[in-house]
């Protein structure tokens, strides 16, 4: 077959402007402005749009924040009880999904539930019709946002449940977001306290800055894909290891400890070895994480045995890091206290991240309908660094 | 419930260093360094490695080329049979991936291929186990990449004969990857010229530079998450409309003009009219596209009426651009002669980028096994520019 011969590089192409240095891993390069909020790490703050993050979990619901979050305002009375009842309705898998979810609980249950809540939230997006944001007007696209957020905790909870051979258990419209994910759990009605202990966690949890996932979803969005496509690359990168946002490491290394008298000697080993101390430490934050704060407060509402020992590892660990890591400024993250409320109300240890995404959801869809206003493609560049080409092909 | 009082950001908190100011979507930002290959746009050239991508695929079968960016070389006769062999032998379907994929057609059917590609895909990587990247050798890394690569080609074509009501075909482990690939659309083994015209556009299509599905596919590796993660990040970002890749728009354009008296007519119309010409025009190409030119051979080499009237539109285009649309440098891209050669050969037209797809997997797992041997994750920053926080949050 003939094939026209490839042209050899000119020499004497124009030279190219110098690309415009920047640091390793873009840390720090701006690649958007937003109005969704802001982590101020010197300072031990942030915000979702003007609003404390901090002050929302303490004082509002989460449909509240989701509220904020699409629409750029706290809901009125009205607003609140229309959105409620809007994103409840939004909450049942379409009938072709139903179908497939056993045999995708089967397939994807070796590999965990981040594995198997992106696989099932591509499903729901090709079975909705979701389509090209770039094709959809600024409604359409909110309207696909908000149905994939709402089918987020009935898709993990359905999965959970025929990983263990149960059947799933239908959402109830009448429960608040929070509350509805804990009853879809175990199909029992949540204890007040601690569907709200849960529900301040997931407020909390929402948005964080442009964290890696996000970015990701907003990389995606800007190439105009439909809202599935964007949402499934963020549950990708929020699994993996450097993203963070595992609260139930924290809560392995306070069993690893046991006991209250093996703190000092635990501790001490284990950071005289160099090993990182599970749920210390932040890429951001220097000061105490202000959601550590806030998930402390809660779970000593609660209170018990594991809040006390957690307390005594927490005081344990910041002086003796202070002590051997002078300087280092470590002090809990967000996972410490996450994964000791969640434990208290009750939910699997598994399911602690993907609660976490059930949460950042809102969070990404978010942002990907923000990116999507902007026509401009992310597409950075790739220096190439291997040997001069063209070298001829040889002969076969 | 106690919750602590939120922190007030501190007024004196130090002045951070000004970030690094970058192009709108980080246009000619480097995000990193690579060994893989490159784009010389001004040039109407682009290479894998050190060899014209050109030549490659003039002279070269897909398995060499695979090789060759897999493994940095061009393959011996040796090990040509053994990668070949051990490829060929992970095209086979997990059980529960093929349980699973009849339940997958019908929910994603009514979204098209890459939106079921995007799901089997992800379930493929849960199925087989895939593990994140960061907790693996480059041995494991590089089977894992293996095994997406190979089974593509398997859940296109099952999902394509599922949702026609036609039971998939196994695969053949005796032909080659692109001839198995029609095989198995089909059930018939291709003509010897058809399956060497889509190998050779198959290996046009391997990588192309740092684009969004690439760049996508390279953040979501940064976070150490498993391979799956990553393809299934790419496939989403690919199936946006501002990324390009959709072969099929200039054939349906072809079908549009319908007759060669109609070309003059209908092209002055819609040049006039400011719309795009698809299959004319590259955001990278000054020049013809070097694809272009390789996929024209070949189209020729087959030959046929449709052939003929694709040059005739060709010639008349570039010549009305140029009168009409001065300065403006516009010649056909890869999708115009790409989509005729997929006609030529029988590819139905919803599967053209899902082709196209079947190719870039290869280019994209190359850029994920270069990234994972990085261990700094990709994250860039976002400038808040809402109104100031906190503002305090009224009482419900």
């Amino acid at each position: 077959m003939p094939t026209t011969a490839p042209p050899a590089p000119s020499q004497s192409a124009p030279p190219q402007p110098a690309p415009p240095e920047v640091p390793r891993g873009l840390k720090g390069v701006v690649v958007t402005d937003t109005v969704l909020g802001d982590v101020r790490g010197a300072e031990g703050f942030y915000h979702y749009r003007e609003y404390s993050a901090v002050e929302l979990a303490a004082s509002r619901g989460f449909e509240d924040v989701w509220h904020l979050m699409f629409h750029g305002t706290l809901p009125t009375a009205e607003e609140r009880s229309r959105f409620t009842r809007q994103t409840a309705g939004l909450r049942r898998l379409p009938a072709a999904v139903r179908d497939a979810l056993p045999a995708v609980a089967r397939a994807t249950g070796g590999s965990g539930p981040l594995a198997g809540l992106r696989t099932a939230l591509s499903l729901t997006g090709a079975a909705a019709g979701f389509r090209p944001l770039y094709d959809l007007d600024p409604e359409q696209r909110q309207a696909d946002a908000l149905a994939a957020c709402a089918v987020v905790p009935t898709l993990l909870t359905a999965l959970h449940r025929l990983g263990r051979g149960l059947a799933p258990i239908e959402p109830r419209d009448d429960l608040p977001y929070a509350a509805n994910y804990l009853y879809m759990l175990t199909g029992e009605e949540p204890v007040p306290d601690r569907a709200r202990a849960v529900e301040q966690y997931l407020i909390s949890t929402v948005d964080h800055g442009f964290n890696a996932s996000t970015f990701t979803s907003r990389v995606i969005a800007s190439t105009g894909a439909d809202l599935a496509a964007c949402l499934v690359g963020a549950i990708g990168a929020l699994s993996g290891p450097l993203h963070g946002g595992a609260p139930s490491r924290a809560l392995d290394t306070l069993d690893e400890i046991g006991t209250p008298d093996r703190v000092d000697p635990w501790l001490r080993e284990h950071i005289a070895a160099g090993e990182r101390i599970m749920g210390f430490g932040h890429p951001v934050y220097r000061t105490e994480d202000p959601r550590s704060r806030l998930l402390k407060g809660i779970a000593r509402g609660i209170g018990g045995d594991l809040v006390d020992f957690a307390v005594q590892v927490e005081a344990r660990a910041e002086a003796l890091l202070a002590e051997l890591k002078p300087g280092r400024d470590l002090h809990i993250n967000v996972e410490f206290y996450a994964g000791v409320v969640m434990e208290l109300c009750g939910l699997p240890r598994e399911m602690f991240t993907p609660t976490f995404a059930a949460a950042r959801v809102v969070g990404w869809s978010a942002n990907i309908l923000e990116q999507a206003a902007d026509s401009k493609i992310i597409r950075p560049s790739a220096r190439y660094v291997g040997p001069p080409p063209p070298r001829p092909v040889p002969a076969v």
